[in-house]
């Protein structure tokens, strides 16, 4: 059986689109009229999945899982439920279908446009951890916040080096933040002072949702990880350099992290993803038995950040890279998460780290481009920028390019408003 | 109207008792007849809410939030309502009342002895945070860890230093765990190993539990935080210091902790602990205005370690400290914590930080204990120890000294299981 290729949907044949009938990503959207529920997008359209389950359209393993307003009950449901929802759509949408094509009042019902719908956090997030998994990204930051000669710490060639995040304040695209309140650490004071943050920073980054629960005590091996996976988001995990700088030693990051990460709304599963793994990178020393890997768990996925200050008239690209540039893989730092009996749950997140090329132009934050603020960024109006202002708007987008088609992440977008009154 | 001081439950009124009329702490048990549900704890009995709840004797706003297998409905429903009902609960217990005691059917069906009880997680906990706000312990770890001139690091006296945690790994006390496997560095090696952690550690905590759910980019300012706290418990943050020493820089302990955290089941109130509230601890410097505070935050918690070997007849005590040792206050962890912006949500956990006093037998770890393996302790039985062994169990306990009564927390106790195969 040939995989269909177009969609009686003409918005999704356009070849530019994200959302071709080759991806069919699954988010929760509301409406005027309908509270968050399960949808699925297509083309300019979102498909509503309360809909096509009351029609009984849909597989009866998934029935009653779409009306709610997260989706863990069905990726919950695993890989076996995921694999029979996609055929089933894949073919409800597909050019010759008659089920929905040819039923003019249930069509009407099903499909919204994408204009007219909010969008949402698409899963509960039980647990997010952060990973640190790009050498260029380690090396840049190391350069810059400790020793030059030295920059990639000894033990980041052996661990996929995480952390844990702030699951609280992960919140959905288009969702402003405020600039942090916070100490910093100024060089010729001796002691800090508090206020908003000066040097206020987005980082590209990739994130998977975890797509079945695991037992305490018992890992996920390597080869198994993939298949604990549901699907990706792009993720932008803002950052307050200043404050990070003066709190991080020796516990990590905390407040300079947890006021805000932002996350695309569309889950793009793996399943969709499936044609865009690529061989793994090559990796010097070879990894501990325990996170060496057979199958390729790398992925080819455009990645670009663009920055529009608040009177631009146009956003300016600041950032081209690829995610297939990632040193550790997600099936990696998975198997390094749990091999110490750290159990998962579905809906967790797990951020790649930010994601930067071998040049300027291609890495992933602005504390990485302006060099921590030494080399200013001119952008498209001619203002220039070493740290985010309060106005500015930051857009990830990212796509998987096939022939004729873009298997795409839609964007995440996050505006800075002014920091709040400190407090003192 | 003066607060009864005796129940007509007589194992409430021994004087050793840790759950006096005066606590009334707060847990979710089940027995071979009932699912887990809502209970409190009364000398040597547990008191199910939810038959109270259905006979129409607690407050009509708490009115079916006990009948689930977390407390955090209850929690939600705020300060006044949780009064309310620790103000009923003190009329049903105390002596003289006659709606419980007198009803003697009812009563059968209220009272379940705790030891036909499981006890379980009190709470779901969204999100897990862990302080290190004791400066004994801060210092002893940095002068091991890092430079013994400058043990503690400067950021330390201006911040409640803390990190996120892994709460998916949170377990009742009475879990056992699995000595965890994970890359350790060697001196002598090149490379690391992987294999069964060989530096197995205790943490001897409190943590909070998180009753009022704030909202992203709203700090919670230190004055407010107090009220914002439910309850508190023990907590034993396990911890593998030699996975966490190859692994810790420079984004913070992972591996090292995530294999499990325990808390022991009942849930304190602060309410209960109240009358053992005491001044603050001297601070110098002065903290940021964000920081100080009016009120005392301090608590008067005598606190305990006793390690029991597989074979031993009896525990050997190996630590007596006090939380009134700490430095920085639960209130100025919670307003740090928020300060960035960052909101917490009702059932959130927050550890201490290791609770370490002035010498050695009051040192919260065995790293501090035995400084790092350097001097082993001798236990009662005569063997000898420097980090835990297989079939180890660690019972942590803790209690406010009253006038002829105390307001106890029970125990956090945790077998160590040997190290599963290791994958490599």
């Amino acid at each position: 059986m040939t995989t269909p290729q177009t969609s009686w949907i003409l918005s999704a044949n356009d070849g530019h689109t994200h959302f071709p009938l080759q991806n069919l990503p699954y988010g929760i959207f509301s409406t005027a009229e309908r509270a968050p529920r399960a949808g699925v997008a297509i083309g300019a359209m979102v498909l509503d999945l309360v809909v096509l389950d009351e029609a009984g359209l849909l597989p009866a393993a998934a029935r009653g899982t779409f009306a709610h307003d997260t989706l863990n009950r069905f990726i919950a449901l695993g890989q076996a439920v995921w694999r029979e929802t996609r055929a089933r759509l894949t073919a409800l949408l597909a050019e010759g279908d008659v089920l929905l094509a040819g039923n003019a009042a249930l069509r009407e019902r099903a499909l919204v446009p994408l204009s007219d719908a909010t969008l949402h956090l698409p899963v509960e997030i039980p647990g997010y951890t952060d990973f640190y998994s790009s050498r260029e990204h380690a090396t840049n930051v190391g350069r810059m916040f400790r020793d030059p000669e030295n920059a990639l710490l000894p033990n980041w060639l052996e661990i996929p080096i995480g952390y844990n995040g702030r699951a609280s304040s992960v919140v959905v695209s288009g969702t402003p933040l405020h600039r942090p309140n916070g100490q910093v650490k100024l060089p010729n004071e001796a002691r800090p002072v508090f206020g908003p943050c000066r040097k206020l920073d987005y980082e590209l980054e990739m994130g998977f949702i975890v797509g079945q629960t695991s037992a305490l005590g018992e890992p996920i091996d390597v080869a198994d990880a993939p298949a604990h996976m549901f699907g990706m988001v792009l993720l932008n995990d803002w950052s307050a350099r200043d404050i990070q700088q003066w709190e991080y030693v020796p516990l990590g990051p905390f407040n300079s992290k947890s006021f805000g990460t932002s996350i695309s709304p569309w889950i793009v599963t793996m399943e969709a993803l499936a044609p865009f793994r690529r061989d793994n990178p090559a990796q010097m020393p070879e990894p501990l038995p325990y996170l060496r890997q057979q199958g390729p768990n790398a992925y080819d996925i455009a990645l670009e950040v663009a920055l529009q200050p608040a009177h631009a008239s146009a956003a300016t690209t600041v950032c081209r890279t690829n995610f297939r540039a990632m040193y550790w893989t997600m099936a990696q730092q998975l198997a390094h998460h749990t091999v110490s009996g750290c159990n998962v749950r579905v809906g967790d997140l797990m951020g790649s780290g930010t994601i930067s090329g071998t040049t300027p132009d291609a890495f992933g934050s602005l504390l990485e481009t302006t060099r921590n603020g030494a080399e200013p960024l001119t952008l498209a109006d001619g203002t220039r920028r070493v740290f985010l202002e309060d106005g500015d708007e930051v857009v990830m987008t990212g796509w998987c390019q096939g022939e004729g088609y873009r298997v795409g992440f839609g964007e995440v977008a996050g505006k800075i408003l002014p920091a709040r009154t400190a407090l003192a």
